[in-house]
């Protein structure tokens, strides 16, 4: 499968996030906003997504990198369209990228795009780029203070998955620290604890999204 | 003892840094710059390095974090000045901060003065503090297709710092694929592989920086 890299432009966000929230309601696909650290685990828990939600919904992938095209590979891999977005330096996704993006997609034929944002926990938390929803992953080896310095990023979601969980014995990370640091800004956010690598938890979080994304195509 | 929290101000960055490295450079303090994902463990590093270098240097710490103070209260534990700089929202330091902080400090007391920039892979690598050089910390979850992934971090540093290495055996991490990535955009950039927690690799990377910090001092 070839494919397409594009590049990041600047235009007012605010107008054209809620252009793209439009076409995405019109056509009936629901867009998910996947952000974290670098080494989070994103492009890991959108293929374990996959795998649990493609006999439900027809899945395409924007992955979002400052530049070269691994992840985009690994998804189109998959059989799964997919459109590496480079943003040349850039450190988050605006909504502009993803208006010029979307025509690449055959978005009648499509349920559920994910957007995986670039690896940050500051900058992409800023920017509405049209989603319906937005996840927020933390990993385990990141450490367990990460709540209380990067708050806008665990405030402003809709979902926040702890990923390499089985992870846990290794790293001194206090699960009930996190939860009570993300009650604290996010009092109605749910919280799920999962591993890509081992698939712990991701049975519970696929369920989760997937009436999320149900009551987002009605 | 108390902690000072200063805000972080614009102001044209090139002409700033040049000023923070002549005063520094007046009053024989050497500036190291460290970067590094959310969680990579910078300030862990830092903490062992003090270790490791207070007899033979005084030592500072300017914190750099979004919001909050939790790093500057555990480097201000060892009995090291420490201030934190908030950045409120920003996702870099830039070098008006530290301009607007150094008078914090008695510089002429002051051998050398780590700054923990924001966790952060991309934009603080854009941004010259003043630094006599910079550390950038990839650690082992991360995972190794980080240099590809973000570039300009791992070029524009004096020295590649593998933190978590003791976590390498529970990892799919190629030390291999790093190193090499890691010459294609910074030829002759140190490389050190080491863990804060077991101690492994931090004589050898404590001596090579002792020798940069004595060049740095001349």
């Amino acid at each position: 499968m070839e494919i397409k890299v594009m590049h990041q432009v600047m235009e007012w966000n605010e107008d054209v996030s809620a252009q793209v929230r439009k076409t995405l309601a019109e056509r009936k696909v629901c867009l998910i906003n996947v952000m974290g650290s670098p080494g989070a685990g994103k492009t890991s828990l959108i293929t374990a997504l996959i795998a649990r939600l493609q006999e439900k919904f027809a899945i395409g992938v924007i992955e979002g990198d400052i530049t070269g095209q691994i992840d985009a590979e690994k998804i189109a891999a998959l059989g799964i369209p997919a459109v590496q977005l480079n943003t040349d330096g850039a450190c988050h996704i605006e909504a502009m990228s993803i208006q010029r993006i979307l025509p690449q997609f055959d978005l009648d034929a499509l349920d559920l795009l994910f957007v995986e944002n670039i690896g940050n926990l500051v900058c992409p938390a800023e920017f509405d780029i049209g989603e319906n929803f937005r996840i927020t992953i933390l990993s385990i080896p990141e450490g367990d203070d990460k709540v209380k310095k990067y708050p806008l990023m665990f405030t402003d979601t809709d979902c926040l998955v702890l990923n390499k969980c089985d992870m846990l014995p290794y790293f001194d990370f206090s699960l009930e620290t996190v939860a009570e640091d993300y009650r604290r800004v996010n009092p109605e956010g749910p919280l799920f604890q999962v591993s890509s690598r081992s698939g712990e938890g991701l049975t519970a979080l696929a369920e989760h999204l997937e009436g999320r994304i149900r009551a987002a195509l009605l």
